[in-house]
């Protein structure tokens, strides 16, 4: 007697399978099912398999297969930068060495070599979407598209002419255009992105917030990153960065507050109330010395926060999961608590909480029949992941970031087995060496 | 014309050597001659390769050649708790998990299913000599010596009854005995280990340090690891861990003092002048919130400081590199100062730091001529180590902590292009895996 069964295009078998769904559902021995962009059965792996059938079934045995990780705050192309300035002061690493750096070497070109390398090393980290605001984004967006990674691409807009764009005015017509030409893109939403408020005219910071609400797109902005700043705030405008942002009318759900390391209890509030997502920067952070954003506090009041690498530049790399463990340590530091958070919350940070930040979350972010393929297969057949007790425990505290071997975006296979499949990682590698050989460190 | 070349037994060749010696010597297509157990050249490739041959000569292009890393405080088997309690308060861990669960699993076949597990992490993660503080240490030391590595191995002495050891005095002259086994074993030196001043009686202390002091080895202690100790010294003996040791006249160049985070600006200066080395854990003390510890005035008074993991049931790795990443993120963020030491301080502190606090430095923590051959090989060919402006930020910052890909220890290899050559990996891991599944974490 023959069954009827159903055709999918890949079922991933035999994994230890953590959905992010909202019970926190771990299925054992697990599989998923995939037609097309999208996931259409998850389960046991015997009823998966008694169910279903496909040209391509993966073995995941010794595997952890979860969603892909989403980076919420990144400046990709900036990975040429990679290693450049390191343990200086933040106003000498901005003005002697980053701002110098880009004025003189932020093109075209430099854009294609450094996402491309980006690109290459979120894949092999397990990220399968990013949020990433720069210069020459119609580039990013290519590179993204033939690479086959899920993004959220902006044009930085600032109160100076920057590459690309002479004044703000063209980098907004040029947006528009972008946000336009991508409309049916599959893997890339374009957006707004306003560079932060001591650096944007308050005209520049509204203006860009209407064509992202014309256009209901993210409007990404760097907020409240350093003491730096917040005083500044105080003194030209007699509010913190978050109350000058919301009193200019611009805070709503679909800002993506970079950093929003110095909140007050009230802008806590405020972004809770106004569905702002924080997008969290734990390495940025610590590395440039700009404090402990309030992470517990936003996740007391049900904020939407997600997690992201910011760029290499002062990082230095795009890897999700050292990002997560130094979220963790972070925090239990910071409130001498070791029961600040737990593992599983700091992984739901980096999947769904960053996809809710990127108001993807009815997308990706999670393992659910409807959403769309972003699926990493992690190894756990490795000394420092053995035993495991607690999937989530091992995710965060004893995994390295390098254990993610297969990657699924959008139904369609990006690594298999650490190979990438879509990428010339070799001849990637060797454009980036070749470029930073160009890079003058004698700026200043 | 025939040359007269030297021969060697291996040579590594076309390698970006980063030796660690006094100057900081980094020589960029570099090379490095081994004969025996010990270094006997080291200068450019093609220098070497015109004084030197030997049958086999590793090719290092695109790859940091680099002492290994020093482990300088751990418990090796308890690799079998991994991830058993995490993001639980420290008292709840200690006394409802980790206590019980010793009690009841520690044994001569949780020591060796463990140790074997670390070990193999260890070397994975280019880690080439440890100092461990476990129970059942013969088998610890047996296990070292067999697979190849280096350690320093002492037998836990505590005033309640130890698996191994129904009193502190049998402890003490099982300790005594290893010493004396040992004293001709070209890997392991067996030393004297000392729970914590909270935890032993004043003779148990002193009497072990008579020991220490009579063979002349390492007395490795837990010291002011928590403010519930630093408190409780404070009431029950007027003093701080550190002057409390120092009032027994413990305090010598010989005692690795593990921790450190609760010292005084007194106790400092008390550390710096009895030669006493600090064991530097930054991930377990983030983890389980202990706190800083001070190192940067530790630095400031050239006081002996090396870094270490400690177990893994409070970290939950044995990886260098991501405690040397943790390290440095830890004292940028808590000084709230970027410049507050350097990416290569870091790597010289888990590499000759560690070497000089188990008072090796004579013999292992950098590459020089007459040294032993401990060497590591570094794969720099990754996306996330590319590019390279400056080889320390890249090790500490933008490497995971997998990047080791071969491993030699007094001259021998032990991994091979990422394959274990002395360890058979899986069976390791399926051991420590069948044992973990006995352990009931319904332990209170």
């Amino acid at each position: 007697m023959e069954k009827n069964l159903i055709k999918a295009d890949l079922i991933i078998k035999n994994g230890l399978v953590v959905t992010i769904n909202k019970e926190g559902q771990i299925i054992e021995d697990g599989a998923v099912a995939i037609k097309d962009d999208s996931i259409i059965a998850i389960g046991n792996s015997n009823q998966i398999m008694d169910q279903y059938f496909a040209d391509q079934v993966i073995d995941a045995k010794d595997k952890i297969v979860m969603p892909g990780f989403v980076n919420s705050h990144t400046h990709l192309a900036m990975t040429v930068f990679r290693g450049m300035a390191d343990d200086i002061k933040l106003t000498d690493w901005l003005h002697k060495y980053i701002f110098p750096a880009e004025k003189k070497h932020v093109s075209r070109k430099m854009v294609e070599v450094g996402t491309s390398l980006a690109v290459a090393e979120m894949i092999h980290g397990g990220t399968t979407c990013f949020n990433d605001m720069y210069y020459y984004q119609d580039v990013t967006a290519e590179i993204a598209t033939e690479f086959g990674i899920r993004g959220i691409v902006s044009e930085g807009l600032i109160d100076f002419p920057v590459p690309n764009s002479p004044t703000p005015k063209d980098g907004m017509e040029f947006s528009a255009k972008m946000i336009e030409k991508h409309k049916k893109n599959p893997l890339i939403d374009f957006g707004i992105a306003v560079h932060a408020p001591y650096s944007c005219s308050e005209n520049l910071m509204i203006d860009a917030k209407k064509i992202a609400d014309y256009y209901d797109v993210n409007y990404h902005i760097h907020v409240a990153e350093t003491k730096w700043e917040f005083d500044k705030m105080i003194a030209e405008q007699g509010k913190t960065p978050v109350q000058y942002l919301d009193s200019l009318g611009i805070l709503s759900d679909n800002v993506i507050a970079a950093h929003g390391v110095w909140l007050t209890d009230e802008d806590i509030k405020i972004v809770a109330e106004k569905g702002v997502g924080i997008a969290h920067n734990p390495v940025c952070n610590m590395k440039i010395s700009s404090g402990a954003a309030r992470i517990p506090e936003l996740f007391a009041v049900n904020a939407k926060v997600g997690l992201g690498t910011d760029g290499v530049a002062s990082n230095n790399n795009l890897n999700m999961i050292q990002e997560m463990n130094t979220m963790a340590m972070l925090h239990k530091f910071n409130k001498m608590d070791p029961t600040v958070f737990s593992a599983e919350k700091v992984v739901r940070t980096a999947t769904i909480g960053s996809a809710e930040v990127l108001r993807k979350d009815k997308e990706i972010g999670s393992l659910e029949v409807g959403k769309k393929a972003d699926i990493i297969l992690i190894e756990t057949n490795l000394p420092n992941v053995t035993p495991i007790f607690n999937v989530y425990s091992s995710i965060v505290y004893s995994m390295l970031g390098n254990e993610v071997t297969d990657v699924i975006i959008n139904g369609k296979q990006i690594m298999r087995n650490n190979i990438l499949l879509t990428i010339n990682e070799n001849s990637i590698k060797h454009n980036a060496r070749e470029f930073s050989k160009n890079i003058n460190l004698q700026i200043s």
